[in-house]
């Protein structure tokens, strides 16, 4: 039975910790992006080392009081925010922002848990590395979060999730034992994978306080283009061409849909438009090739082999820099322009790749059939995970379909789930999605989880509510 | 407390499970290839299909009779044999063998755990694909054992571990439920990661009955160099190189030095040495490469840039597919010229690169003052990974120095720890290092270990005494 962070524990923390620990709960942690869950208060914790982490943890678990692991709270799927219950301790990482070490000859750099995405690539970037990870928040998400959550994002096609980029972790057990797991090695099969059980398990198994990442060479040069297709499916046929043409250096391959062209215009008129006319399907590619290769000349040769095999209707290949970031301007907008619109239900689902005509179609007439919405469905298609948002018809608000919003999400998670997907792709289940996991997860998966939370975690202090009812 | 597999048990499994589910235990079954373990004989079982996995882990669970996991039996850590306490079950995957589908437009393919390495390969390149795990024991090894072990091998600089090509599991838990896990999904946050932490537990949390794995395009050309260097740094250093030139396209980097040459020319004359007098050191170095690039051509410029830098001294760059196979008959052959003049004591150990070079001073000092070995040190440089051997002087026994064999591996082991690298790299733990990872593993990881295993496995029937003791 968990105990509230009330006041006779903050005198319990305050007798314990350095000065300067405990902090006032503004409303910043008690929020969440999308607004549909809002926190508890209760203590906040910034500890500035491993070792009052860990300090801090054991009090909690002697106490039997919640934590909530805060990194930079982008989350989108309320993982950072507990609103029932006994209020929790939010146990922020900010303090720990620190590079502990960078190593360009060996591709690896360490990062404390609250290093901000963006300045981690941006030390990378300045020892001519790459570290990939890229995601719309990446200047506020922190890496610890990232990890807790294994986020996705547009390179994972070609460089992984946040746990493939994950070579070692430091981390906080819930018994407030410290890891010392943060080794630089790419072969280490001594013992069972504790990094790959922490990320992705949404700091309901222990706090992840530091991390060794790989590093990449940068690409020697960098290419983008726009190619309207007929279709999804001749989407992913051209992702084959591509891969025939030059195998790992494809970054990004995403799928954009008239829908969220056509929102684009009506939101952000500033945001300029490819094409005179937005075509039902187009992909942005982005090659980043090494040297000797030229990205231009190869997204022409992928234009032309796909218009030459009917896949390719139209298309332009970036000549400047200018022009490659518009074209990316296209697709990083297309989330702000879905909120200025308002989606009535938005999900983050991946299948298999051949699923991904079918589901489009099916789902589509499924929907059609429960009102007259508008679709956008797009994203990083290559690796089989879109975001399917569902919108009110033009000049409509989402309230007015308030009541069919659970049904919308209904016929899109069973046509997900029917044809192999995963409605719980890139943003992690949270508590948004504990339900849904419930619903369609495998029973033995679901009884292997509890056994381990249960093994790891058997005061069920650790982020409670998240993941796991 | 485990029960033996006795013939009151095997009464009650020949009444539960078809006809043909029982063999006869066969010599083949008890032995490991090092020749140091020998099982104990108890039953086996072949099971037909997943069900009847589940149908005999359920009867073991229930009766408390332990279970050994049993795939090709190449493993060289001994966990494949179970040599004291209770006789087990020998669960043999051999009747399970299918590629279950194959999706080239995904580059997915599934299939049963009991399928031949080689076999699996075969039909991805039937489907011109890759399936790019290479061991030298793929004609025999099991795909399911390899991934129970985390398999690595020589191309694992650029597609990674066992681990990092399977998408999907299905897999028996200890209480016999099966866990339909087997997704294409190259997304999906739906939950804890049980697929990797199954890979790596070496049939120590349940076992695995078949796998959706990566497929890769087929590099459309590959080429290969044998380039001459001053040492191991400068082979590091000439892998940067290499990456700055074809970035993902280095298919492999391993590190070959003048004792394994001078092995080779005393056991196995009739394999072609490469150099009238063989280097201290010496790299291979393969490239893969897409669609018109020439991997001859970046080769010598690769070993031109080296050359003018002072990395290499020498070289050669394969002009056809012959001499192509001679390169990796040199390297392939390795392990048998190290069988034939017969090791004191082995080592499967990976480091931090940046630590390589300095482990090969200190450790070679180390051990030349506890007697005057012939060292081995050889393998997967570009991971990290080195097989380390240590041998007798020409012209004596290993038998001579069975006294100093202990101390030999503690001088090697506590070389590689001071340096933060692992004693189990890329064969696992099994039942030969279970001391050594007690020894030298984090306390924290150790203790989250048994939580896990307690979990998932609380009457201790999967794998006894394998990993942890």
């Amino acid at each position: 039975m968990l105990q509230p962070a009330d006041e006779t524990f903050e005198q319990v923390l305050r007798a314990q910790l350095p000065e300067g620990a405990l902090r006032d709960v503004s409303e910043a942690y008690l929020e969440e992006p999308r607004g549909r869950f809002r926190g508890k208060p209760g203590l906040l914790a910034a500890p500035r080392n491993t070792e009052e982490v860990s300090q801090l943890v054991r009090l909690c678990s002697k106490a039997s009081v919640g934590i909530v692991p805060y990194g930079g709270g982008t989350g989108l799927v309320a993982g950072q925010v507990l609103p029932n219950g006994p209020a929790a301790v939010i146990l922020s990482l900010e303090r720990m922002a620190g590079i502990r070490a960078l190593y360009p000859e060996e591709n690896v750099i360490v990062a404390e848990a609250g290093a901000v995405l963006a300045d981690l690539k941006s030390a990378a970037h300045a020892a001519d590395r790459l570290f990939p990870l890229s995601i719309a928040s990446e200047g506020t998400a922190q890496i610890g979060g990232n990890l807790a959550t294994n986020a996705g994002g547009v390179n994972v096609l070609r460089y992984g999730n946040a746990r493939d980029l994950c070579l070692g972790l430091e981390a906080v057990l819930p018994d407030g034992q410290i890891w010392h797991g943060l080794t630089r090695l790419r072969k280490d099969n001594a013992g069972y994978d504790l990094r790959n059980l922490l990320i992705g398990s949404e700091g309901t198994l222990g706090i992840i306080t530091a991390a060794a990442l790989k590093l990449f060479p940068r690409p020697a040069s960098v290419g983008a283009a726009l190619l309207v297709v007929e279709s999804p499916k001749a989407a992913l046929q051209l992702l084959g061409i591509a891969r025939d043409h030059v195998a790992e250096g494809i970054s990004a391959f995403e799928l954009i849909a008239k829908t969220g062209l056509e929102f684009l215009a009506e939101t952000m008129p500033q945001v300029r438009q490819p094409f005179a006319e937005p075509p039902n399907w187009m992909v942005l590619v982005e090659y980043g090739l090494s040297a000797g290769q030229e990205p231009a000349e190869k997204l022409a040769q992928l234009f032309e082999e796909g218009a030459a095999g009917g896949l390719v209707t139209d298309g332009v290949v970036a000549q400047s820099q200018a022009q490659h970031n518009a074209f990316w301007a296209l697709r990083e907008n297309m989330p702000h322009a879905n909120r200025k619109v308002g989606s009535i239900a938005s999900h983050d689902i991946s299948l298999p790749l051949a699923e991904i005509p079918g589901f489009f179609e099916a789902c589509g007439s499924k929907l059609a059939s429960l009102g007259p919405f508008r679709i956008n469905g797009f994203g990083h298609l290559g690796d089989g995970n879109l975001h399917y948002n569902v919108f009110p018809p033009r000049g409509k608000s989402r309230e007015m379909f308030d009541a069919v919003k659970p049904q919308v999400t209904r016929v899109v998670h069973d046509c997900v789930v029917e044809r192999g997907g995963s409605v719980a792709a890139e943003h992690g289940v949270g508590r948004l999605k504990v339900d849904e996991i419930a619903r369609y997860g495998d029973a033995t998966l679901l009884s292997a989880m509890r056994a381990v939370k249960s093994g790891l975690d058997p005061k069920g202090i650790m982020n409670p509510g998240a993941v796991l009812s």
